[in-house]
């Protein structure tokens, strides 16, 4: 048995660590920022931070390793942290890590995600490895382009052949378009508790697209510029109907259930399905984060959701920090670190 | 006098059951949630209701009327609620009910509530009976459209002829097109206190209109097949300018005074105005709901507007929890309930 | 020394005077708001005000000044405020007022407003002199056009050429158009802690630029009547990338280091930059405002940023009311009013 106080939750200043540090000390850790040299002044500034470890780069996490050991800190991931280490380095890692590694594969690359997400019954978009059998609107991505740049669209063969000859030699996939509204569903999975729970929803903010439909179709036409980007800088709250909640429950559960057959002892801790609500009030998904995600950055003093169940404030942070402290309660950190 | 632990409020699981019965177990009363079978996980993960009464449809309400009449329930209406049970079913329950159900039948049918609206001097868009007078832009709704499937635009006579070609014999009606924002009120009533508050305001998130800005508008035209559909699929939090509140609160007030005459003892409760604000600053209604919409549900901690009054999170749920318990108080039970 | 309790806090009955009030009592202040006749509704009803003083305009404030005088009132100025007064006015104003006086003529006047932003290393957008030197998108507004009425875009000589014909004989500022998502990021900088605070971000709701592309290109096109306006009616709440964070601290900090040498003891306070984020993630600021916005008003329960450093909510009103009681415990009074 063991108590939180001697433990210390540590994690990459950047993306949702306000959150999380945050979250940590509510629940009686000792919080730590590991932070790149130049950027720790959200850190200090917010007061979220017991100590804050500087580096050069991400890449340096390794020489703050034995560190965060010898702090008894589990090491929180989330959406930089993964894009900052790669893979291979944090299933090195020896510093204790909150959540499944062998997950990690499966969210990261397309074709597996795909695979999990279908033996999870969940509705993804149609791909077209021909171009002959578009028959619907399709968007077509490239390949690594940033926030989407260059991405278009396309009704038919015809008009894919017309504006694929703008992009020579580039790798693209053809999507189905489906035209529906964004939606982000934010999850947390205790194996502790055994239960699932919403933790909100949210809109991005995504520059340009959504400021374009602010320029009337008359001016976008005549700039004859307007090329929409993806570039997520910002989230914005939202609840949903809540007749949909059931089915948005269902998928949770699904996702959390088809985890356990390929990678045990399957997905735990938060997560996220990111797709679209179409007219019918069908869930479209494009793809699932088996982590925190920035979404649930506007719920620091919790969502309408949380405050439904628990009577304080609770953040995903604070979600994660009273995880690991129930394991460490119930000796059995094993459950929730690797 | 009595208690509000003798008494339970109930509710249908859907719409803004959540926050109903969250404000229930929050003011002291049993929550009991009437669930469709295979849509009550929400309201056990959230863990709101203290009770949940299955059936196999909602329309099978009358069969467990008599257990809720036992169990001292007042039953609050939302939205769904008068949707599956219908005015008439509504009109003959014995069960308690929180509200005036002399209101219903003003608020469902389209002219009444445009005579309710006009009498409280609220602006509301012209109507054109005869499509040779069409004199500015007009929007073209269908009867029983789902979701506002197939509405048009029309900027004159000529141009409504060639459109409504499209469209043989379906019923129609030409209202004036407002060019302007959407909001929506959210005001509560109480035949206690005697006085209006504002619970809030909201947007809300309509599957595909709110994506189709998201669209250039040069692969609008591309795809030639993006047409509108204004399905309701969530609600994001706003606050208004706050030079408008003034006239918000005279229209709230004025709403209730006109609802005295026509359908006595008038609106109680929480009621919503639905329309748009046009850059001149006007309010123009196109709609009145009277009772809790899930406009509200952003604000199950309260809203920036609640918090103003209260020092304790009041929803709009929670609101009307509060309004029986005072009403059960001052043994003025029938001042709520019918 | 002193106590809040000998003192009050007044401020104009709009625009952000809501948050302003419940601010100050929650700080122990009484709270005074001066009204228009007819505009005292929201005062009332939301309890925010120990006293209401009743004026048949906002221009009678001077008629009132003594009274405050004698109260030991604080004014707290807003948007709405300077907008009433006028610069001169507030600059002779005798009652005691939050802020620095000399700060305005900085931030009212276009050409100083960029010089200040120029010194602070702040990017904003290029202005162009000659319309034939226009090599980008650009956006021609017009001077003193309430709400951006008859605002246009070109992108070419000729094409500016074509359009300013319909306006002809009015003055116009030719401005580099940025394409990316508006951002509006709230401050305050307390010269008792030296420290500088993000309060938040929002989006502004603007009519009826932020409901047209809610309409289809197509109707777009066959409406052939919208304009876009930038009315401000609302706002929304909104959190940005954590890794933007750093960024937008550097800016707040050198915009007040900036004001130390053009009107000094510089700017302190709430302000707020004005600007949008592009698809490469940097900033752009149009505007500056030197004291509270309305794009606070989403956070009188404290904001996800407000949460993170404060226990207890901490709205930008309550703020301004705790520098003010801190100064008075420190007998320092003259360091945050004139």
């Amino acid at each position: 048995m063991g108590q939180a106080k001697e433990w210390s939750i540590a994690t990459l200043g950047s993306h949702s660590a306000l959150q999380i540090l945050k979250g940590a000390k509510d629940e009686g850790f000792r919080a730590i920022a590991v932070c790149e040299r130049g950027k720790e002044r959200p850190y200090q500034l917010f007061r979220v931070a017991d100590e804050i470890i500087l580096v050069d780069s991400f890449k340096d996490f390794p020489k703050v390793e034995q560190q965060l050991i010898d702090k008894h800190a589990v090491v929180i991931p989330h959406g930089s942290f993964i894009a900052h280490m790669g893979i291979d380095e944090t299933e090195r890692m020896r510093a204790r890590y909150y959540g499944n590694k062998a997950i990690l594969r499966w969210e990261s690359d397309r074709s597996m995600e795909r695979e999990w997400l279908t033996k999870a019954r969940i509705d993804i978009p149609h791909i077209f490895d021909d171009p002959a059998r578009i028959d619907r609107p399709v968007i077509v991505k490239f390949h690594g382009a940033g926030g989407g740049k260059g991405y278009f669209l396309a009704k038919s063969p015809a008009d894919f052949a017309q504006k694929i000859e703008s992009h020579p030699g580039k790798k693209y996939q053809i999507q189905e378009y489906i035209i529906g509204v964004p939606i982000y569903i934010h999850y947390f999975f205790s194996r502790l508790t055994g239960e699932l729970e919403i933790m909100g929803f949210d809109k991005r903010y995504e520059s340009n697209v959504d400021s374009i439909g602010r320029i009337s179709a008359r001016d976008q036409m005549a700039l004859a510029s307007v090329d929409p980007s993806y570039v997520v800088v910002g989230n914005s709250p939202l609840v949903i109907r809540e007749s949909l909640l059931p089915k948005a429950i269902e998928m949770g559960e699904s996702v959390v259930e088809a985890s356990r057959g390929i990678a045990p002892p399957g997905l735990f801790g938060p997560f996220c399905l990111e797709g679209v609500l179409t007219p019918e009030q069908r869930f479209v998904i494009f793809e699932i984060s088996a982590r925190i995600v920035a979404g649930t950055n506007p719920y620091v003093q919790g969502s309408p959701y949380t405050a439904l169940r628990y009577d304080e404030p609770m953040s995903t942070g604070r979600r994660i920090a009273r995880d690991i402290k129930e394991a460490i309660a119930q000796g059995r950190l094993d459950l929730v670190t690797q």
